[in-house]
This record gives C-alpha cells, structure tokens and sequence, in this order.
C-alpha cells in the first residue's frame, strides 16, 4: 500500500480525517480536520479534496467540510446491522407508542455499547444515547445485558479496567460488576436506577439470534420513578419478536439485509 | 495521492470495493469484490486486508467479507442527513401510526430522490423503496416533488434525458413530465398512481427549509384505490411540523445534528 514519509497510509489518514466528525462536530473547516486528525495542513487540503471527489466528504458554500451524502448511502446500504434494525423497527414501534419514552437497540462492539436504533418522542426523559453513539458497557443497562452473555475473557477484561462513574449510582466496584452480571443472566433483564443520568432509569433485555445467542439488547430510558419494572415483560415480548422476525426466511442469515419484497 | 500502474488512486479503487456491497449484496467473498469492483485479485485482497484492519470491511467465519461497523458508526454519527431525519422522525411515526402504510422521506442526489428515512408496517401496501435507496426523480412522487422545486437546469437536463417506464403509468413523455411539475408546484403534492407498481399510490409533499427552499420530500406508499388524494393534509401538516423542528435552535443550521440534551 502506498505509505506518506511517515509510514502510514492513505487509508489510514482518510479514516483519521472521517473520524475527526461526530454527531457534535459534524461541519469542520480543514484547518480544524487537520488538527484533529494530526495531519500537516497541506496533506488534509490534499486529501480533503480527493475525498470530496468521490462524495465521501462534502464541501459547503462556506468551505466547510461535512460528511458526504454518497459515503452515509455507501455505509448504510449494506450496513452491518440494517437486517438487525429493520426487523427490530416494528416492534421498537409498538413499545415506543406505549410507553412514550425512548426505545432503543444496542450491540456490542469492542467494550462499549453501540446504539443502532433509537426512537424518541417529544417529552422524553433525558436520554444520553443516540444512533451511532457509544456507552461504555458497565454505565448502561443495555451494556451491562451484553457483557453478562459476552465470552468471559471479555467480560475479565472489562471487570479489571477503571470503571468510570457517570453518576453516584454507576457500577465502579469490580466485584458489584460481577455480582451485577449474574444478576442479570439470572433475571433475565438489566434494570439501572439513575446509572447514567440521575433522573432516568435505564432497562433492558436481551434479543437472542437462531442458536440463542445474545445479538443485541432491547432498552428503554424512563424516568426514575421506581416503575421501570413494570415494561419488562413488555420489553422482554418485543424482544422475542424481533428474534422471530430475524429468523423468518425474509431476512434470514443476514443475506438480505433488507426485504427484497416489500 | 499514491497511485497504481493504472494511474488510479488508493481511495479511488477503496470506493470501488464499498460500492460493490448494496441492501441485496450485503456479503460478498473476495473473489466477488474483485469482480465486481473490476480490480486483480491480488489488489482486490490486499486492500481488503487493509480495509478490515481499519474495520472499513468486517471478515466474516467463512472468509465472506460485509460493511464493517465502524464504517457505518463513521457515516452515521456526523450523517449529512441526521438532522433531517432527527427533526422528521416524530412527525413521521404519527403519519405511520395513522395511515399505516409505509411513510418515507427522500432528498435530491443526483438525478435521484434518495430516500434517507423510511418507516413501515406488516401489511404495509408494496414498496420499492428503501433506506439509502435511490429512485430516478420522474419515477416517485417524492422525485417528482423534488424535481418540480430543483433548479431549472437540473429540469432541462432529466426532461432531456431517456425518461425509464417502471410500469404503464409511469411518465416517459417529456413534455407529460413538464406539466405534471407544473402541477406539482400549483398544488402542492405529487400523486402518482401506480407509477413505480401497479399496486401502489405515491403521494408526496415538499418539506421546506428556513428560507423556504424545498429540501425534501415526505411521502406516502399506499394502496392504488383511489384514496391516496385523503391523506395529502395529514402529509402537509407533518411537512410543516418538520420544518418548524428544523428551525429550532436545538437542531438549528444542521450544526448540531443530534440534540445532545434529550
């Protein structure tokens, strides 16, 4: 592969100035996409342009930079997870218009929580999450669903990292982790008080593939009221669900990721 | 930028590779990417290999090679359209909730509507349509909503072109297509029945940004019974709701793309 003075190849250097955009920044000048992404300016100019060429990257009136329109449809045409989301989507519908709070869908990658779907209304109890974003797997239900199923040599892994509070109530004890994993493959749901935000309470059940196995973790964010228990069984139905709705031939193996037929 | 013999750059047979995986082909082996990207085997595995190591592409067990989630992670959470889709989603669960049928939202790409969100049910009446799917504009009552409202060389140019019949009722007569998005303009709506399938009514209206400019179409995909015309007030007042989420400051200039403080 073709390598600038410094080793590294274009590739790397095209996905360094993609990651310098998130759902906070997602306008940068190229001055601000070199600094971010450790780049010489000129070489950021340079590649800058070539990626606007290809629309992996925009430019707007004023010159700024932003993601472009042909890299989101590259990405999400043949996304990893569409299979997942779409048979998800009907029945996150049902439970989001019966309890009215955020409904949303995550799965693991690496040591976080990487949320694939969200749905929201107006009115909503604060909810950190979005689509595309991250949590670390100890601070959220939905996280703490997928490290109680995940292999063991993950879950050593997790449980021996610093584990960072984001409110008075997050998990930071290695052994309260642990007691709380067990907890959670017994009871079958990750119920959180007041986790990640004091005022919302966080819960989730597992979503299970063909062979069993956890995929994904089905969550809802209510207010900390003392009543999140009560979706439960809601969640733990629509769950079921989509793991009904994954297995019917339509959307089997992934193959299609989204139905052909509709 | 780096080139091969060819005179091609990395990025540009890095492109090549993505746009070989669509919604059909999700998964393809190496031997397929080769092929479908017209690049040697030998070029095409090396930068497979690369491409996985930057979790651009995912290796699969059998060797079989998909989207990889980063990627998907990296087009998502800075999305050119997740303000759009942010402001929209609410009013467009309310239209879904009511009509039932599938609920979409597309913007101009080209000479395309893409559609960049897309809500349906079990039920739902037929529907060609996906996410990050791409329709030509004179086919969809969202393209042909957006067409009427596009710069006028934009116009000269699809009317000029070879204008592709998707059924009997499709537009293929220039001058037919000329005064359709006359009408479009003067009423407001674009409805087409039984243009992309015999089954299915379009309709569709035009969302507007702060300055009123048409920035994307909100439609409907509903039975051809000759209904479609009843639900065109419900679409507006939603296209309207739309427009006065993007306004507000929380999503306002698309500069921050995902409310941070639900």
């Amino acid at each position: 592969m073709a390598r600038s003075p410094s080793g590294e190849s274009l590739l790397t250097r095209a996905v360094r100035i993609l990651e310098a955009f998130d759902a906070d920044t997602p306008v940068l000048t190229v001055t601000e996409i070199s600094r971010r992404a450790k780049l010489p300016l000129a070489t950021a100019a340079r590649l800058v342009d070539e990626m606007v060429r290809h629309g992996l990257l925009r430019r707007d009136a004023r010159r700024t930079v932003r993601i472009g329109v042909r890299l989101w449809e590259l990405a999400q045409r043949a996304s990893p997870t569409l299979g997942l989301r779409e048979a998800a989507m009907p029945f996150m519908e049902d439970v989001q218009a019966v309890v009215g709070h955020s409904t949303q869908l995550g799965v693991l990658d690496g040591s976080d929580v990487l949320f694939v779907e969200r749905l929201s209304s107006p009115g909503a109890v604060i909810n950190l999450t979005r689509i595309a974003g991250r949590i670390p797997l100890h601070a959220s239900s939905g996280g703490l669903v997928l490290l109680a199923h995940a292999d063991p040599a993950l879950q050593e892994r997790v449980i021996a990292q610093p584990l960072r509070a984001l409110t008075d109530e997050t998990i930071t004890d290695p052994k309260a982790l642990r007691a709380k994993l067990a907890e959670v493959r017994e009871q079958g749901h990750a119920l959180c008080a007041g986790h990640i935000h004091p005022d919302a309470t966080g819960v989730a059940v597992p979503v299970r593939g063909r062979a069993g196995q956890v995929i994904a973790a089905l969550g809802l964010v209510v207010p900390n009221d003392g009543q999140a228990w009560a979706s439960i069984p809601l969640l733990r139905a629509a769950a079921r669900g989509i793991s009904r709705a994954l297995a019917s031939p339509r959307t089997a193996g992934g193959s299609t990721a989204a139905p052909a037929t509709e």
